[in-house]
């Protein structure tokens, strides 16, 4: 299970061998080392996804069910004691885990829908065998099936977003939604990277993503590596690249769809929108149904999470980059309102206004 | 002359006290170091401006207009010899080191502007008196004089742009157009710090800039220095910032104005504009008539820079920050469409729309 190489792409998060440990790319490295860190204690899990060593919706989703796999064996084996736990006992204490992991970060809703889920698996076990190692199991079954069904999950997006551009398109895409940030393929690089496979060249011009460059170093990585035509830009010179008419379509990811199709995603993604309704570009949002959040009615709903002035001020040459004690606004995602969004393409189909109806029948499929 | 402290402020640009060296503070090494240059050769002269060591379109054409000075001095009493130099010998010269000074930089009009003014006041001695050192002095009282007029413009504009915002406002900023960028005041950021002057607040956003950081390392400097309410935020957060219903007013430089209003500044700045024209917030460019340029009848006509692959890349961690070899596109500026400018602010007034008539008038003025 601990290959690091997989059909030529990374494999950016695997449940080791011995069941107890996660085994992640340090996405916070690349491009400039690939560096494979072992997670086995909460907090290192918990450190993981808040440092961003692993990130992207789905790939937080599938991490941190890996992670509550490696927590419920090492209950029963490791170095975290279960001493004489009830069924009960051991039920509240994985729940407690995942409270922990979810805190990690708010906005990305995958993270507590994949918690919540192979916590749901482990219920059975408890309630009616009393059965902890039943239970581990369960677990371990689930965070493995939430991650085969992403690979088919971006498999699917894929093919449906391929529908949409045609050949020597230009494509615009903001922060990383590649294999690094999901599983095979990614959502919103999925089409174009299906598109190569299948000897169909695409431009892409790809927004360096400030303040944490996910643009610059995951997916100019991604691209280059895979042969694509790639150009970056910085996050300020979409405007021009669309008035130039280089882009023909942009694709981005999601973290957080609300039931009005108000789409959370990386900070900058609601720019790029205003900028392609603009520029007359279709804006096309590319993620998996379990990012559609119909408990949220709109995008007012959705927690923003504020990070860190030193992700601005700081990692810039040598010296700081801006006056010491300046006040910084660091958000680490907006929400693109649904007006200007053409479609959201999900792994049961591609999804068109008015979104009320669209996104539940999608979720209802 | 070259007093360095002026007012609290920094002199930016002055004539050293023997008139043959050109004294900068180096504003590439901002906001970490405080450097002063000494340019005394045309090469220094060229690298100054070509690597952003004097910025600013008003503040490169005052340079350039003492660096005009420094050489025509020089051929005279300096290092470069003029020999047994004709008059019409010493003009073609000062035309050749002209012509290399406006070749560093190809989109800021006031850098032909300046030297073909101080080239044209050099003319009556050269032609009626074959005096060179007539022609020197000429040069250089020229050179003093858009000095001076600089500061009357700066205050020009910032009490025509005071009237446009009240106590309070938010203001969003991109790039740099404040004192550094100038002389005292500044253009964009002139309103702020006059009002500042006067005990007006206002909340100032301040975008980054992106690849070179002047908001960053020059405007929230100036800001941070002068006591302004000032928040850095990356170029990719003015979206949600508008959204949040902070900011009140958009305030920005300009380094060549078209005929019909289209306006070139730091890239990005035609995206500030798309988006304020979306959120309902009013745009405005504060610059000097002589940014205008009525040879050019549109944007379309404005040569817009190019450069290094290497801003965009490297200056990040200690690593490079995006796969070696990815190409990247890099221009300067970009033009904002004369649709999505509310007005712009000259020293002479307040231009509307039709743009073809008012800025007529204001030049004509």
């Amino acid at each position: 299970m601990c290959n690091t190489e997989w059909n030529g792409h990374f494999r950016n998060v695997s449940l080791r061998e011995d069941g107890m440990a996660v085994v992640i790319v340090d996405q916070s490295l690349l491009p400039g080392k690939t560096e494979y860190l072992e997670l086995e204690e909460p907090s290192q899990m918990y450190d993981a996804i808040l440092n961003l060593r692993v990130r992207g919706a789905p790939a937080i989703g599938i991490c941190a069910a890996y992670c509550m796999s490696v927590l419920a064996s090492r209950m029963l084996y490791g170095s975290i004691s279960s001493g004489s736990m009830t069924s009960d006992e051991y039920l509240e204490k994985l729940i407690e885990y995942g409270e922990y992991l979810k805190s990690s970060r708010p906005t990305a809703v995958n993270l507590s829908w994949a918690v919540d889920r192979v916590l749901d698996a482990a219920v059975p076990a408890i309630k009616e065998d009393r059965d902890n190692y039943e239970a581990a199991a369960a677990v371990r079954n689930e965070a493995i099936r939430i991650h085969e069904e992403d690979m088919e999950m971006c498999r699917a997006i894929s093919e449906y977003g391929l529908e949409l551009i045609k050949p020597g398109d230009g494509i615009l895409t903001h922060c990383n939604a590649g294999p690094l940030a999901t599983s095979k393929y990614g959502t919103a690089l999925g089409p174009i990277l299906l598109g190569r496979e299948r000897g169909i060249e695409f431009r892409v011009f790809a927004d360096e993503t400030r303040p944490l460059l996910q643009g610059a170093r995951l997916t100019a990585y991604e691209l280059y590596n895979a042969g694509v035509d790639v150009t970056l830009i910085c996050d300020n010179m979409a405007s021009m690249v669309m008035k130039n008419g280089w882009i023909q379509a942009c694709f981005v990811g999601c973290d957080r769809i609300a039931a009005n199709g108000d789409t959370a995603n990386k900070i900058g993604t609601s720019g790029v929108a205003v900028l392609a309704a603009h520029y007359g570009v279709p804006f096309y949002v590319l993620g998996p149904t379990s990012t559609i959040d119909m408990n949220c009615a709109s995008g007012d709903d959705i927690p923003i999470e504020q990070r860190r002035p030193e992700e601005i001020i700081e990692k810039f040459y040598a010296e700081p980059m801006a006056p010491e004690g300046v006040k910084c606004f660091n958000p680490a995602f907006d929400v693109t309102d649904h007006e200007l969004i053409s479609a959201i393409v999900t792994e049961k189909g591609i999804c068109r206004p008015p979104y009320e109806t669209s996104l539940r029948l999608v979720t209802e499929k």
